[in-house]
């Protein structure tokens, strides 16, 4: 058996993902679990650990992890790096733990000062993106619940802005009386389009917009995928409009392969802004390899 | 003891109100009651009533309801009125009733076509606002969960806009991340001038100014009151430049006596756009009468 050289922790509100690497940066075993922060006390995050890693190594070993494991209400508070700032982050949090030879490192966020912004977990995939496409330059737009839009150059994260996105969108659908006309999970592309339009071109009009999706579907029939899709149209043509400045005449990279990579994908191209796209899956592993090499060499 | 010539019915959502009225439509007696339309079957209206009117009248009685006991899961649905239209607007409703006597007529709602827009129970507050105030031409605002902005000319309802900025606030301030800082009921009349300067004149800054909130929070400790104020001016700010076109340079009344209703006349008065305030109070006790006569006269 191949000697487990050191650990990666993804390690977010909800789930805690991880990985036992080889001396040479080899996957040798990966696990998940549903052990992820918002379910654990301080104390409870070590038994976490030791149950997610069980069997993958002998003696000391140490951890690298980011994520939501370094909030306040985490395991222990990792320190925000103030931008502009190379990725990862140095100033790593040591966390307490009662296992003799074990370490566990968590990687900083990212903070900015004006306007005011931060990040945690983000900065570890910039990290990885950049370690698989060195010297890139340009936007990276990282779609999620809070969508970050980041300025990278020569390797160091100048700005970045949040807008989030997939919240509102979740909060609308769920708890307004949008909840009567947006339900079940279809999709309509033309729907998505015209909301996008709506927004992008006219974001004062997107209060007014909101009630409208369930008016139309009262008065015209507007069937619920269809004012699901305008809603997250609306809502992305809104960020766009607000994050403007970011990918205006930009190289932009959308991070991830899902549907709500899509659809950033989707809405860029119709404002002559197309944005190539990287596969989400191995970045995060390869910025927590990023993270343990600076750990290891003292950087 | 005075007979009750009829009685007004102010059902909503979440309450019922109800007047006796004399034969020269004065107060006889109040009421009110927690069974909203959300809280009954159809089979509940009509009990739910005796309840409420229990020991008012002896022998045959009329009343006339406004609000969402005319919705389509409420008693029975009422007709929207396509605008341009007089209020209140012709084609009661005739609730189902066992007990004989009992007469029950619904005041229909108001529709528009394009952009496509609905309202029910402010169509009767309109109706009492220009019974109160003859001959009044201009734009209402009423706020609320769901605000309207009403243009009101010759006596008939012209058009109107509906912004959702009561609904987006509680599920913006309730369920995403915002809920970590913008707890309490704290009030800071900075931060919600503050907010609204941002989306009156930078609409599509919105997106962007949400997250700063949490952000400030952490970084710059932001207090928890000034968040929930400043969160209140993006959105009304938002509304007020989605709706620039219903009040720039017009006349504008805002209906309601409470704190709602002055963040409306604040935010208007920022823009040059002093607007007078209606109180609300008896305003739909006034479209109820308005009703009662049209439907006494057969008009």
């Amino acid at each position: 058996m191949t000697d487990t050289a050191w650990i990666g922790l993804d390690w977010g509100t909800t789930n805690l993902r991880g990985w036992a690497m080889s001396g040479d940066d080899t996957v040798l075993h990966t696990a998940t679990s549903p052990d992820g922060m918002g379910t654990l006390a301080p104390d409870q995050f070590e038994p976490a650990l030791l149950r997610l890693i069980d069997g993958w190594h002998n003696g000391p070993i140490t951890a690298i992890a980011c994520g939501m494991v370094g909030a306040r209400q985490g395991w222990i508070e990792a320190p925000y790096a103030p931008v502009p700032c190379a990725v990862p982050p140095p100033g790593f949090a040591t966390a307490p733990t009662r296992m003799p030879g074990l370490s566990v490192h968590i990687v900083p966020g990212l903070r900015q000062a004006r306007p005011a912004d931060v990040m945690r977990g983000e900065e570890t995939q910039i990290a990885g993106f950049l370690a698989l496409h060195p010297g890139w330059d340009g936007i990276l737009c990282l779609p999620g619940t809070h969508t970050k839009w980041v300025h990278v150059s020569a390797g160091e994260v100048v700005s970045f802005l949040t807008c989030m996105t997939g919240d509102l969108f979740a909060a609308i659908a769920g708890h307004t009386v949008l909840r009567h006309s947006t339900g079940g999970t279809g999709w309509n592309d033309d729907a998505f389009a015209d909301g996008l339009d709506v927004t992008i071109s006219r974001p004062e009009r997107l209060a007014a917009a909101l009630f409208s999706l369930r008016a139309e579907g009262l008065l015209h029939r507007l069937s619920d995928s269809a004012a699901r899709s305008r809603l997250s149209g609306l809502l992305i043509g809104a960020e766009l409009a607000s994050a403007r400045p970011y990918w205006i005449g930009q190289r932009i990279a959308v991070i991830g392969a899902g549907h709500n990579s899509d659809l950033y994908l989707t809405a860029l191209a119709t404002q002559s802004a197309p944005a190539e796209r990287a596969s989400g899956d191995d970045i995060t592993l390869a910025g927590l390899t990023a993270a343990w090499h600076r750990l290891k060499d003292g950087t």
